[in-house]
């Protein structure tokens, strides 16, 4: 905890002022507009950009995270509340922190246990399918406030024409400027990553257009909707809750920590690996769970890393948290000035940014990958996806475990088991069906190539029976223990169940060359005592003594 | 399907006919036993003991499986349709007809999209969790029945003294046969299994006294209650559903399909090995999912093979599913003949019945295995076993679950990875832990021992690089891939990153022992194309490559 603070020194503070000031123009826009798609206030996004990444910095891992508002995380809000409460209401505010509440406590308590596993409970292709669905899902929901009409009439065509001129307008301006920006600035003779950066800050640019543009025209009459009063000043600390909504909030709070954690995670990785940093999952379960209570705290709601912002900030140069603390500063300072300019910012404008913003999750890359590489990865990709289109968020993220969960267990019930034979004139035996190595009739040599455990184990002792009834002259049976390094208690019996089996039926069961830690635990099991066989050290030793006790 | 038919040979006859007469007397008290435990009119249990063995008998590929009402799909069931309808209500049969048809049509989905590999998703430990704590929740709702008061009056230690006595001294006459009526039938001559076998038949005779009990003796006016009528004749064919219930049925009756599968697959594999039999997973699916369908629609409720009917039919010489007819020819012959006497059981002694039944589930032989070789797994147990006591049957199936992907994920998370030395003049690596093996300093050799995928491949990064920070003037890295016999999507994404980092640190990357079928996956991926190393066929030509590179 704050380790970063005592080795500071002064050759990074440039570096965090910088990064600090440009993540703080990315997170004015970027706040309100999640506060939007979690159907709340826009200044519930500005307050959930200030605590949180001051708590994050004292307990996280991570040197360059930016902790937030973040799309994602909005729309599983989004999901929770809506049922309960009217978007923008006050109880919809209470609830969105009741919700970050229920969710920093899941973290917290996870941290303490010590659970970081669970970042393990993903696919990459899982994850990736949930982060497209959830995209489409946000874009689609953004469009009729782009439009400046009800959803209803989106569909029947109609839009209102002033808004929608706006909007797409926006949106046109902020594609543009995803494309060709950086390289405009680049002409303009900016070096190429102050000019990459620049281009990151297209969306507050337009939003200032946006609020010039309501400032000075009649637009406001025509009927553009806007932001409303974003009321001045610090939020309070305070946690207003809602009794009778707990049970309702403690599934959905559940999951959005158990996504908190994730999204958090797998952005914080990518950006540890290219500087060489160690992450530790169980500092960020506490730090992400501080950061959600602080946001309930203060009047915001669910938050996470963004590996968007978080990659602005580690490219505009920030070394350690403080470049979040001086984010977090200027986000006080904006509430502390005056407020009025911003709740001239249109609503569409928003739209428009909140739509960019998701097209860069619409990354496909390991789709194709993994159309090339394991076509039931695609599978796993598009079920999820389709999932969290079909059914929503909430039954997104569980459809996404049991699909990474299902693969796992489908994989693993297809274990690979080698017949050996051996190289004739050598100590060495190999795949029968890669090389050409010799075998003996009356003794049946398999290499397992799983470690054992309650998930594959039956599938093993079927392929033994199996192979066992392919060479029905086999006598002894010799498992090679190489690629096994661990057997669970499911394993132990099903191994003791064959034992037994092959005892009936006078087979030998022999193991050969098992692992260290393997050899530790059985050693005193029932399986060892009285196993139907002899155990070695090696299979060229097991081979000889088995035939030689054969003649 | 019918395989077992055509092969017919008149040797089988007499086996199966033992088998089919000793399995219909278990039959009749556990099927109206178990329909009491579901909240439903005895009689529902007896049809239920009909069409499903006959059913499965066609489909399923289990040769003693003895398919009908068991006590946890029962309990299952009562949480189903509990607070949906009144027990022993006509609301509450249909509802169970249909509850046995959502089972079976999932059943019979799974089995038809070959999802076999479902049997794998619960440890052992975990479904001896399961089995323990549903044991102990049936056995405590049969007390108040034993005594013959509602469940308040058991608390106010209230009884009504004629059924208590009737209760209770089932239960010690139950108690006692369990224990010595297969020795005093041995010391009466019989052969030993023929004993065994007598001795399973103890519930039907103290059902018998019970009935005999209540119609010479004047009970039945001091207020004992009985099963009441039990119509006669065969169940028709239809299915009576109730249209508004089917949202609520879903979850239930894809969990109870669920269950059902994984009871008949522990009790059909724990037999086809006595036997040496072979079991298909996805032919079971579809033989228990036929059987739940016919149980539905001739007026049942889910069904499945129970292991302690099972076991007592392949012990008393079943060798086809003949038994099986046999034992539904004869239930239908019990329900064509006057039915009157069936009337009289007293309830106190079918709740004694129930009760000896489920404490032979109470196995915690698995416990004290996890004791000595894995604790995980004893907290597995406790923590599923809590979780039905605690949270229901349903809760329970899915703590189980999650308990087992959660205890695969932390294991996964926690891969064996040894540090490689060469023994002195040979050509072998051995883990310097354990052998008198040489490092270089500039060589760090790490052998995986684990597949890598989603749950472990961050991990396994992580060792790395904790090892490469230890062996801060290693140069290149060797991945020794002997125990690795498949590498996922994600973790191909982990190792390209790996790569990356390493390239950037100029510290070469290299694999050795790479298997055959993990190298056809890899040949066309941007890793290997990428990789900032070389691809060795043995540990010991790598080490001599890479050395003579360095110097």
């Amino acid at each position: 905890m704050l380790h970063w603070l005592k080795h500071y020194r002064r050759a990074l503070l440039p570096g965090d002022i910088s990064a600090g000031l440009v993540v703080a123009m990315m997170m004015i826009p970027q706040g309100m507009a999640y506060a939007m798609v979690a159907g709340l206030p826009p200044v519930v996004g500005l307050y959930a950009s200030i605590m949180p990444p001051v708590v994050y910095a004292l307990f996280g891992s991570s040197m360059t995270q930016s902790v937030g508002p973040m799309a994602i995380i909005s729309l599983m809000t989004a999901a929770a509340i809506g049922p309960l409460a009217a978007p923008g209401s006050t109880l919809a505010a209470v609830l969105a922190a009741q919700l970050a509440l229920v969710a920093g406590a899941t973290l917290l308590l996870c941290g303490l246990l010590r659970m970081g596993f669970l970042a393990n409970f993903f696919s990459r292709p899982v994850m990736s399918g949930f982060t497209v669905g959830s995209a489409i899902v946000i874009a689609f929901d953004q469009v009729h406030t782009l439009l400046g009409v009800p959803i209803a009439d989106v569909l029947k065509l109609h839009v209102h024409l002033p808004s929608a001129l706006l909007g797409v307008g926006s949106l046109a301006l902020l594609l543009l400027a995803r494309r060709y920006l950086a390289g405009v600035l680049r002409a303009c003779g900016l070096p190429p990553p102050a000019a990459d950066i620049g281009a990151k800050l297209a969306p507050m640019l337009v939003v200032l257009g946006g609020i010039a543009l309501m400032a000075t025209t009649g637009l406001h009459n025509l009927g553009v909707r806007t932001t409303g009063t974003v009321p001045a000043g610090l939020p309070g600390l305070n946690l207003a809750t809602s009794s009778a909504h707990w049970p309702a909030l403690l599934q959905p709070g559940l999951l959005i920590g158990f996504m908190v954690f994730l999204m958090s995670m797998s952005a914080a990785q990518s950006l540890a690996q290219k500087r060489n940093e160690k992450l530790v999952s169980n500092h960020e379960l506490i730090g992400l769970g501080a950061a959600n209570v602080a946001s309930a705290l203060s009047g915001g709601f669910p938050v996470t890393g963004s590996l968007s912002r978080s990659a602005v900030n580690f490219a505009a140069g920030a070394n350690t948290p403080l470049a979040s603390l001086i984010t977090a500063a200027l986000l006080a300072c904006a509430l502390l000035a005056p407020t009025g300019w911003l709740a001239l910012l249109p609503l569409p404008v928003l739209a428009a940014t909140i739509i960019v913003a998701v097209l860069g999750m619409l990354e496909l890359g390991i789709v194709r990958t993994a159309w090339s590489y394991d076509r039931s990865d695609v599978l796993a990709w598009a079920a999820t996806c389709l999932g969290v289109l079909a059914l929503g968020v909430e039954a997104g993220v569980i459809v996404g475990v049991a699909l990474s969960m299902g693969t796992l267990i489908w994989r693993a019930s297809r274990p690979h088991i080698a017949v050996l034979g051996r190289i004739a004139g050598s100590e060495h035996f190999r795949n029968i069906e890669r090389y050409p190595a010799a075998t003996q009739p009356e003794l049946l040599i398999l290499r397992i190539d799983a470690n054992l455990f309650f998930g594959n184990v039956e599938s093993v002792s079927e392929r033994i029976e199996c192979e066992l009834r392919t060479h029905q002259s086999a006598r002894d049976l010799l498992l090679v223990m190489t690629a096994v390094s661990s057997i669970d208690t499911t394993a132990l019996y099903a191994l003791a169940e064959l034992n037994q089996s092959l005892k009936r039926r006078k087979i030998g069961l022999h193991l050969a060359e098992v692992k260290g830690p393997v050899m530790d635990r059985l050693r005193h099991s029932d399986l060892l005592r009285d196993l139907n066989g002899k155990l070695f050290l090696s299979t060229a030793m097991a081979c000889d003594h088995i035939q030689t006790g054969q003649q």
